[in-house]
């Protein structure tokens, strides 16, 4: 059976070399081109990679010669994990050219014609690319900023059940949130930064877009009318994003309800047997002192939210912890998940000489057959 | 020149050494005896106490030979480190025998009769000391919780300018906060921990006890009428409580203005030339990502709180970083400047053997003679 | 198929939950009893354990009852993972009613009649139990310290190849293999501590019984002639042990002749199929800068040690980086391991109501049924 | 009374600001150009630096204007805390317009013309000096590399006493040694990296040369005859190199002669009255687990070594633990010490406008004056 071939664009640095460890045993794709700045192009993958993650590099991608960023044929979709500064003009090339682009980067991601997608909570956003201007079904999505995603994960429930009025949130990130060589060991040893550069500014502006309201249309996103508050923090944690939320809510609610409406809450994505969804998005531990990064980052193989310590708030209403494994279901993993979500949709295209699997996708048929 | 005789109760444990620290060099202050459990008397403190300061043991503690914990004659003052579930009941026994038990434990914090101050900000609770049963003298005042403290010296400006209505506060904690052993190295290693023990019901509740006003006879405290709602976190950092701070505020303030309110914040301290008053004890950090503990936490040699990132928050009104040193200003070195505030206040008993200094205090002229 | 009943004793510590966490997933043995000191009997396990691990709790390990450590009727097998100031009498006792102890305490080590064996280096060592004066086939195996472990499996193919004379060897131990809560947080933050109480002395001292000489009526064990200094260290790492070692050898060696020794060398191990024993005991990483702890440890699934940067040493003559899996290979991963050498070895006594297996054994041929 | 004008080139780096923090306290100095790359020249040294010490930045420092690194007259010496790379030419120019060059930089450490000094113990080696080529007194004075100068300060008591015939280093080195940004955080979390580019030669060859001797003639030092082989580590510490230390002595000692050794070392600047010479350079702890960096960097300031658990080594004879701060007495502070000896020893040129004290020095009769 033939796998999808993709591009991964920024595949040597941090979030890169997750996409490599992900797609090269992914039974959908098939990584075609490690793409990177032109410095890197033509040497060997394995020689130009400063691998950083505890499981060895996979050996084909070891061996496969590294090119640039320009568009050229055969992948279907390009993963971008490029530094914004860079990722702009090349996604748009990518899709000019007639691919699907699924990025990780924030460039795009306030675009109106651009869905910013969270797989399980706003699939139908994805009918903005309809207005894109791209030729042969060429298109951008984009997955969310790392801290955006767990807490927009834990919203989603309440707003639907509760109404959201406002939300205050404080992280905790940790430092592979930076990339590589990111953070510098001087400035975390021993410390803790209370500040992100950009970071609070996406924290109060993704989470409005993601949770508001398809127009009928189908041409734009009606933002969500509460508001949020953020103050970012860097700490001393390789991989996993700490959030203490606090909300205030339109309609009453009690301890059990909030539980409830976590436990029940449906996803976009049942019955879609994607193959990076986790069986459970939001996992509940009910413990005085969790979730906490070391032990709680890897729930759901890193794609689940892990939730705690829900109780009353005398300002706001109700408080939480939050977590959410950043390079995974915050970058990586959350990028692949929409992939996957697009190629169900039908927006694999049917260009670049890959043909048959985005007619059939819509129907799911070809599942059983992919997986 | 006479310095008053003190004991040192739990000299022994984390916040106890920096007590040593502080008092064997105190222009004031002779420590007379070093107290622990019974298993430690008699043995030298230097054999019986796993020293933890970078700073060297003083050569006159080293050999003092360590006391049990029951009063005895010739300390006026009793500092008291001790940990809360032996505190109560051995520093009831020092007021009862006449002396001045100044604590940093939690036991007494919130008794209707015993004042909590920080010297700076509520220096007439310690009115409070009159209403207690306490014969000779005796009396029990007591320091707040380590990240009590920092806030309110953020909050009292506020709340005397423009009226505090609200307050969501989130605190990344050192581990020296739990004192020692406290926190296993395997629980912050590449983590972080959203729960402390007892410290937010502390955090929401000491604040409105601190910042509230006496009232007219003396006899009682009516705690302020804003809310405080606290979510506590450990982090791995050793010394220094950072704190991200939301506020909502009874009058329309601007950023200057709130500059300017912490800047011209008077002290209930100015002019009486306590030693350990730092010369500001608000410091406002114009960069964009201080307070940062490794960096501010020594700033006024630790006595001194460091605000910085003061902005508008779109749920509360508006938000800032805040960090205080738990282990000085948060524990040691603020249950030294309060007994050095009661100096000055009369508040040292005339009996224990120790007559002329409390007589003289209140009119702040034998001042000079001391320092 | 049945598996054979075991007991952990210390079941609820940091090596007794990594215990709890493979047996209560393994082909051979079913644990059939947790336990742990009395003030625990009687508690579900999941109750009056803290634990850990990131791998959640076996569910059938949550609802287990505690039962306190003297032997009862059940097990064939006790996992001994108890305090040493404890496990020497509980060990006999487990041994005296006939049941077979696998030990990762260090106090019966050292026994002339004990085997203190690494599988895949000395396993004819275990020969010594005949010499046990326990009625039934009880007996007693012991697991060597875990920063002796990575050591001779790296010095053993030396040994055989080239004859060592001296080895030097430095280490940077983990917090881990002090168990828990074991090091205080604030002893490793920003530093490092040049001393460990009594490592210095295992580690001296053991590798001279594991790489020694069973005599040829199997009576005991002529320790090897070459002298061990160590020198160790604790270091701000979750769990991996790395060790610096130089080496003086008798016969003339080269890089590629000592590249080949380990690469080729044989291991007691190998044909035996036992589940836990990794594919390649040891893996020799040819980059600059490795082994490393975050990077490496869990090589072989952590059953594996980790060489690198083999290079002449101007004073003994050559030296190398070594790493092992501490609470792993060097713990709970290696006491199971050494166990299932036991199985095939006939080792597990037929009384204690568990005849079949024992029988078998030896011929191995009931090897693909228990797989 | 006049200050001896000097530079800093390579201001804006780690080692450039601990200069900075020293030189504009100091009593014989005054800092008259902060130096660093041409891109940040001109701008006030407040604002193209980014501090990163405890201690705030010299006011002083902050509004002064960074220069380039080109020589420019004003200055009689020049501090180097230059990279490697860009160091030679640069410290060449320098001298050869007749500064004294004082650098902290490896380029010029092994030229057999340049004194490689740790002033206590071979000052007599800045003789070497005489053979350099530079006009009007220009002359380059250098400082050992971080992790030597702690090493040579406690072998060289041996050495004289005992005669050293081999030592064997294996170091735990902070993230400090490698500058700023220096070692990522992701690199250094819950991780050792046992290896440092270029470490291993410097600390094998540096003490040949400073603890070898000056030729009758003065014209070049015959290198030292004992071996050194080093092992070196990065830790998660920010600063304070450990050392595990064996040593192969020619002549019999014992423990009692070699802690008398070590106290009894005399120093060759003993009687120079240099602002920076620590009381005691090597300060032995008689403590089972001692030194440590986070508790004994400090020692002496800074620039005290600390020792500790001398004991027998069963490989080399024996052995020892050591520490010293890599940022002061390693790099910053040794080379402020280093040019106050030679202000002593009247190599500051007259040349450059600085003619006084110069001639004086020699005569040491100056000193009360300037101190």
């Amino acid at each position: 059976m033939q796998r999808i071939p993709v591009a991964i664009l920024g595949a040597t640095g941090a979030v890169g070399q997750r996409l490599v460890s992900i797609l090269f045993d992914h039974p959908w794709f098939e990584p075609v081109a490690l793409c990177a700045s032109e410095r890197s192009a033509g040497k060997p993958y394995g020689q130009s990679t400063r691998w950083m993650l505890p499981d060895p590099m996979p050996q084909a991608a070891a061996t496969m010669a590294v090119r640039g960023c320009a568009p050229f044929s055969g992948p279907a979709i390009a993963f971008s994990a490029l530094d914004a500064d860079v990722a702009s003009e090349i996604e748009e090339d990518w899709a000019k050219s007639g691919r699907l682009v699924v990025s990780n980067a924030r460039c795009h991601r306030m675009r109106v014609d651009v869905p910013l997608v969270v797989p399980e909570l706003n699939a139908d956003h994805l009918r903005l690319v309809e207005r894109q201007p791209y030729p042969g079904g060429g298109a951008i999505v984009t997955n969310p900023n790392c801290s955006t995603i767990g807490l927009v994960m834990a919203l989603k429930p309440l707003d639907d059940a509760f109404g959201l009025r406002a939300v205050n949130v404080v992280t905790l990130q940790a430092a592979s949130g930076a990339g590589y060589p990111g953070v510098p060991f001087m400035d975390l040893i021993d410390n803790a930064v209370p500040y992100i550069h950009g970071e609070e500014e996406k924290l109060e502006a993704e989470p409005i877009k993601i949770l508001g309201r398809l127009s009928a249309d189908g041409s734009r996103v009606e933002g969500a009318t509460f508001g949020v508050s953020a103050a970012c923090h860097r700490v001393a944690v390789s991989d996993g994003h700490l959030e203490a939320v606090s909300v205030s809510l339109e309609r009453p609610a009690d301890r059990a309800s909030i539980l409830r409406a976590w436990m029940d809450a449906g996803a976009d994505t049942d019955g879609l047997r994607l193959p990076s969804a986790p069986e459970r998005p939001l996992v509940y531990i009910d413990a005085p002192d969790r979730p906490q990064p070391r032990f709680d980052r890897g729930a759901g193989k890193g794609m689940s939210a892990t939730l705690g310590r829900l109780r009353p708030c005398s300002t706001l209403g109700w408080k939480f912890e939050l977590l959410s494994h950043n390079t995974l279901r915050g970058a990586a993993g959350g990028t692949v998940l929409l992939a996957e979500l697009c190629v169900v949709k039908g927006l694999v295209p049917r260009a670049a000489g890959f043909a048959v699997l985005g007619e059939a996708m819509p129907e799911l048929e070809l599942e059983p057959a992919l997986a």
